[in-house]
């Protein structure tokens, strides 16, 4: 019989993918250069040259039998090899080859993570603001997902109330730095507490608690600065990574978990990743995939255009009166919405052509986030369109 | 904490994984030319040339914004019509795009068909021999598999120990025809006994009852024929496909799930199945991976070589005094050991580095698995090495 639970869940629509598929019709209608569409992630600049150089060659050069052959069950060798280099290059944590495992893209990621350190029935806790997609990443897994409430003042964790959801019933930890959909980055002082409070919470309840860091958004960081690396700061960190943002292959779903050398069995713990896999039918990103993103594994695609964006938005926003915290990284914005019920102001703006998502199911009612991954002559001509809906809908004249 | 379930798995080791290992280790030793490896099911003859030359025309042409994005989370909507076009030529069946959701290889496909149609607690049949990895597939899902035993008269289903195993909490049926690990082909008869007894089963029961049909094997058949195609002999059928073998791409994870048009709720199935998608971090295969199978979607590599390897080996085999049954197709053929204990003399073989798999975990204790995708130049060096082992350790004289 078809199972009631997936099924009844096609009557709650994902509210980003109806904005996006709305934004689109209308786009038919009017012309879509002429629908300020922040509704969706999906990178606005290309992947690097490197990128398609590699899988050209790749083609020309290996055998198909090499080249398409099957991966072994961790990840094509070679290519965690590198991935660990790069790594511990960059970050400074002696990590080898067994302690990555290649997956389809942080969702992989997070998929194997969340089995690997949690079993049905256990807790698992998150904070606002949050990717909502966290809710079946974990909630199908059996664990279950609980969200510590967001310090709207600058969208750091409220690690206060963290420590008061504590149990011993949670077995991890989920984080999201630079945030989805804050774009805040999580401050060293913040990574610091938390790895704090986790130590203190491990010896307490005498068990293991693991922190699942998800990471897409690493390499784009503002303002010549780097993210705080979690790891750095907790040893029992499971680092799910994507080249979906960094690179711009969203639609190639390769992305790797790299476990802390220092993690309870460590050495074991990607080598169990592969024995999830074969529960969840994942085996493996493309082998393509996997050999041309180790080719530029130190590149990021041109992501100035989004540091633009966010520096024309936010100047903007605060023009308008907007209370907003000023994005670190990623491409996205968390303003406040002038009218408590935030769905109600996404709904008024579509009528100025403006999609803007509300962040009710970011864990942040009363905002909402736009996705400022789209061109800058797009953002500068949508002020336009944005002045006029907050003088028209809330001048207080 | 490590999740418990999958640590303890570690113990218990691939056997096939592990012969492989140990055919790669001799081969170190003696050349991997010398070693005569029936272990591995990776396709040994080259994907065909338009998938290589689709692969760098779109790199070469399409910008990398449209060739890397997202895919919709059903697949590439037109890859989707391309597949229910072609799947409708072929079978006569009216598949359109809503029928077709596209994923990472047939263990992606079987890992949202089991979930779409079952839940924790329910009870799935299979046919022994049947391929091991149907075990993790389903259980970790929280269904159950059971296995029905094997007819090892020919290796068709056993349909009336079927019969007799079938209860209300039975919720699906999963085959796999052409079958691994036994070659055979399950027949219009067997398919057809198989559909009548699903069909009155249903009624008796009083809800449905799904077949799951794995098919990477689909076009590798011989002696002319074709594999009766299961969706047409029962409308509940959600075919499992893979390009993995047809066009000898398992590293690639490309392949989809084709619900036939006439299941219960079949126009929504691929949209549950995107629902399933996001707790098991599926999120679609490659979206370059879909664009270039698409161009190539009525091919097949020249597997003209299985064919003359089954040959080859067969007719030896039954020189040789074994039982064992002629393959319709696959690279796959299953002969008797000559002793009851499989798993001995598959060791003794490897004395003549024959490396043979015995057939203990596909549901056949006393036989052992050959795959023969190999070259044929090595098929025909490894007859004496054969009759060597053979004359040696078995001759009665």
């Amino acid at each position: 019989m078809i199972n009631e639970l997936y099924k009844q869940r096609l009557s709650a629509k994902s509210v980003i993918r109806e904005l996006s598929e709305y934004a689109t019709a209308r786009g038919a209608e009017i012309g879509y250069e002429n629908v300020f569409d922040y509704s969706l992630g999906n990178p606005s600049v290309p992947c690097v040259d490197g990128y398609t150089k590699a899988v050209i060659h790749l083609h020309e050069t290996l055998s198909p039998m090499e080249l398409h052959g099957y991966s072994p069950s961790l990840g094509n060798t070679k290519v965690r090899g590198i991935v660990a280099d790069s790594l511990k290059r960059r970050f400074g944590i002696p990590y080898e080859t067994k302690h990555i495992f290649m997956t389809s893209g942080a969702a992989g990621a997070i998929a194997h993570a969340v089995r690997l350190v949690t079993k049905p029935g256990d807790d698992v806790l998150t904070f606002a603001p949050f990717f909502p997609e966290y809710l079946p990443y974990i909630n199908d897994s059996g664990a279950r997902l609980s969200v510590v409430p967001a310090d709207t003042k600058d969208f750091q964790p409220n690690l206060d109330v963290f420590e008061s959801m504590m149990t011993p019933n949670v077995q991890a930890v989920l984080i999201n730095s630079p945030n989805n959909p804050s774009g805040v980055v999580y401050s060293e002082e913040t990574l610091e507490r938390l790895a704090s409070i986790l130590r203190k919470k491990q010896t307490e309840y005498g068990h293991d608690i693991f922190l699942i860091s998800d990471e897409p958004y690493r390499e784009i960081v503002f303002d010549g600065k780097e993210a705080p690396y979690p790891s750095r700061y907790y040893d029992n960190t499971i680092s799910c990574y994507s080249f979906s943002k960094s690179l711009s292959l969203p639609g190639e779903r390769i992305g790797y978990i790299a476990v802390n050398p220092k993690a309870t069995d460590a050495d074991i713990l990607a080598v169990i990743c592969g024995q999830i896999s074969r529960g969840i039918g994942h085996n493996c990103p493309s082998s393509t995939a996997q050999l041309a993103v180790a080719e530029v594994i130190d590149e990021v695609s041109d992501i100035s255009v989004y540091e633009r964006n966010r520096n024309i938005l936010y100047d903007e926003l605060v023009r308008l009166g907007f209370t907003v915290v000023k994005p670190d990284g990623t491409f996205y914005i968390l303003p406040r919405a002038l009218e408590e019920d935030s769905i109600a102001f996404c709904n008024k703006a579509k009528n100025y052509d403006l999609i803007l998502v509300p962040a009710d199911n970011f864990g942040c009612p009363g905002y909402f986030r736009m996705a400022y991954c789209i061109d800058t002559e797009k953002v500068e001509r949508s002020l336009e369109a944005l002045r006029r809906f907050v003088q028209t809908e809330y001048s207080t004249r």
